[in-house]
């Protein structure tokens, strides 16, 4: 990796590891409660293949919801638009796990993104695959070239023991007609789909697809189509950190998705895509220090896509 | 303007054209009612200078919202980041005018782009400025180089017999202690402001600068900060347009704004700005065909930011 | 019972008999759906027994979310005012089953007649007592005095297997941490609950107690204190109808409350019970023509508390 | 007075005279700002002419919102049933100047007690009468027996100059086209009717008409009809106190209104008027100790609705 990109990590990183960051630890999944806050790691990877990573960026975390861009990602390739009959594109205005807007729009998730819209993914997968579970994680096997990624038991268990809220999310949704299959078959997978855990090199690698027209940069393979892979790019930058999307979209200025295990994973179409790792998160469910991070790379580098 | 340029245009205003929209012209600002719906026109400025525009493209319309986006600018330059105490940077979830999350919020708008934050920004050009009414025009009439740009009394005129939506905004947000200025003088500047009247051509040409990292393409002026650039630009992204800035930003790509009046800026940063007009407004408030336009531009030419 | 209350129901039931009423019945419950629409009796209890009943008073049918009255009284009884802690008092403003309050209100339910404060009252009742499920239906056959009753497994099975709204709320309230037992007992409960089924005539004979200062009629044995009967009927009298209940004490000006299955019972303090029942049921979910008899017997009789 | 009300009225009396009340005296209108917290008054009239007051009752205080009740009674009389085509019956939720349900309900306030529904009634009364503002000052002498009633001036200013949020609600009404006038004529009334004073001796005495069926208790004029004055009673129960309406009808138990200068007035139908005033407020707008003294009326005595 050439100096320039060296200098942009490095420079982030200690600014952001320097300041106080107030955030706490995702405490509502018990088996999340247990990492060490001071966690932190970047890695970018180019889309030529250069890599370059700083911290803790080969230690495995939970990728939490990151891991509903990858869901979107094969039922948008099964299904195409018609998605959007079931789930709608917008900002949600609202944390993470609201109901509120559900009831205003008759079930209607407002983004993919919003755990809400997320369920109604892994409906439609269900629906529409023999076996949802066994070949959501092949295909996320494929798109990273891990072929030896499994879901965590641990952390889907931990989830599946207090998740109540979205319990409650997938029964009010099944109430206005807009869930397919039963709550807890659902469920069940929706767990299982956030449990996955990969290091920050690994998902830097793994996202590289969407900054690149949708094709895999290590063997070439065309996951979804050029317009999809911008459309979910969009979507990312819209909706991809909750109420605090328009933060980040302002501050940093690239599409992103984060998750409560403290990753956020951002791109910059036909450059790059980077990945920070740090579990405290400020009050909008964000890590904390990865926001900081990422608006230093945008800031100092003017990379961002405005 | 190179063929490849023409052809992308004069193909998506030919597809727009072709296609049936169902939209009506805003009718609550009496003055509009009047326009003929079928007036369709196009314009494209590219950073080098080059112009292309078809059909309505010379005829002038009443610029409306999309005046948000110099209001915005002019405080932005003055305030600086203070700015934000006063107004998020969020999407609003909700319609142009509505007062639902002013009141969850407490007087501070979501966003700079929807009424209420556009009138807190006109407070605070009145409390900055000595003659807001007269320094933003002067202002406007810098950016444009159009230095006989008035504003249309009949507009205003309009506006301020019928705006009671606005009226009760500005003194809800009042009532919060959010708006420091007397409201009938704060809505005064702000029915004036939005009463501009541009062609496609003369606004594509104004909105250059916010391309071209804050700076006039004609005689180099700096008028605001690369990086105070490139925030408007995100923020034209995640809340231009409403309800539906989550779809503009899925189907077309780029930051943009619309108005009342059926127009719509957009910009490709680094490279074009784009101006459309067609008065038959969407569900939404949006320019029906504009956004087909746009759709067009971008879908068929990769021309998107993502 | 003397010809002038005759007179009343009389004259109310055959005017609200010839009135065309458009409301539907209750579907969301498959088993309900089976109800013959026309279905219309009246049953009314004065305080010194004398009884006067009309129509199908003597046909049984599912009283529903009636069946809360029952549960909040004996919940009332064992824990006094801290039940007040867990459940508000006020009118929701909202329809019977809506999650928005929920949210704003931190799994507080405005009231604990509302499906949220209802089920929340279950969870108090398994809490407090040995076998909740045993223990509330001895407590209805002794308010009843009908030592055999029975819940309805085929109504209770039925909301079981469709009731997701209900098991969203739960796990909604839960998620707050305001439901302290597991979701899946609590609903088992709940469901259980609202299976009872009763005539007009045994609905109102049982409610006399709440007319009479918490005394039963029949064997003078006191129920709950004179207080808490009160306030249990002022409860009824503001929160009764769900968003409908501003129209009955205006309409009607009687304390209330109503139930899915087409049951209404109305109670004039220190004079009479009353019990309607007419399984069609209006846009609020109240039996429509059992509204209109109230309303009759209440303005040409004047016997409103107001 | 007989002994027994005398007793149960001292008794209320020096009761909440002894407990520390925490409330704030009502700030946003700067003429009510000025009045001593301490002061304290009740005062009770029975139907058949017998007083009884304790305490500051014969002081005068704005009564503010108690007013709304007797504009409703004018408008109720002149336009009948017809008025609740533009208001609802339906407790708010909400806080006396929410602006959140408007929306929601398209410009239909929820009831004529929040201040939403009481300017859509004095928009009433200006549409049906000539002199409205003179007219309803003569109706309120007529039913008072106070010849001489004026409006504070004083009063009536100190909120015209501040009154923003009534300014915005308005606004927002008529911008859905359920305000007829204009708002600036509309709210001109609506500050000059909430400005009128009254000791607690006068407004009790003044109120008896609607514990009487609606026929005054001096010269026996029928001011409205009985079923009207039942549904006005009802209305001050379900709605009389804000989102604490609840609460008074399970503490109290009797049809209310409160207003911000610290008053209270509640109906005993058929039987007596009582009104309080005690300027502290507590977090829901309505008189702190006012509502304890009512309270202990109530309870001890058994003398609610219920």
């Amino acid at each position: 990796m050439d100096s320039r990109y060296t200098n942009i990590i490095k420079n982030a990183y200690d600014f952001a590891q320097s300041q106080k960051c107030k955030g706490e630890i995702a405490s509502y999944i018990p088996e999340l409660a247990n990492i060490d806050p001071n966690k932190f790691g970047v890695h970018m990877t180019k889309l030529d293949g250069r890599n370059f990573g700083m911290g803790d960026h080969l230690e495995k975390f939970s990728i939490q919801s990151i891991a509903k861009v990858l869901s979107l990602t094969l039922a948008y390739k099964f299904v195409g638009e018609k998605i959007w009959e079931r789930i709608d594109v917008e900002p949600s205005g609202t944390k993470f796990d609201s109901l509120l807007l559900l009831e205003t729009y008759e079930g209607i998730p407002r983004n993919p993104f919003v755990n809400s819209g997320a369920i109604v993914i892994c409906d439609i997968l269900i629906t529409h695959l023999n076996d949802a579970k066994k070949e959501f994680l092949e295909f996320v096997r494929d798109v990273s070239d891990l072929p030896k990624l499994t879901y965590s038991d641990k952390i889907a268990d931990s989830e599946k023991a207090t998740g109540y809220r979205n319990v409650a999310v997938c029964n009010f949704i099944k109430s206005f007609g807009n869930i397919k299959n039963e709550p807890n078959v659902v469920l069940d997978f929706y767990f299982d789909m956030c449990s996955l855990e990969m290091t920050c090199q690994q998902l830097s690698q793994t996202f590289t697809f969407l900054a690149n027209g949708g094709k895999k940069i290590t063997d070439g393979k065309q996951i979804i189509t050029s317009s999809q892979s911008k459309r979910i790019n969009a979507l990312m930058l819209t909706c991809g950190f909750y109420d605090e999307s328009g933060e980040f979209a302002f501050r940093v200025g690239l599409p992103g998705k984060s998750g409560v295990g403290g990753g956020i994973v951002a791109l910059y179409p036909n450059n790059f895509a980077i990945v920070v790792w740090s579990p405290k998160l400020n009050k909008n469910g964000n890590s904390a220090r990865g926001m900081l991070l990422l608006e230093e790379v945008t800031t100092h580098s003017e990379l961002s896509i405005f």
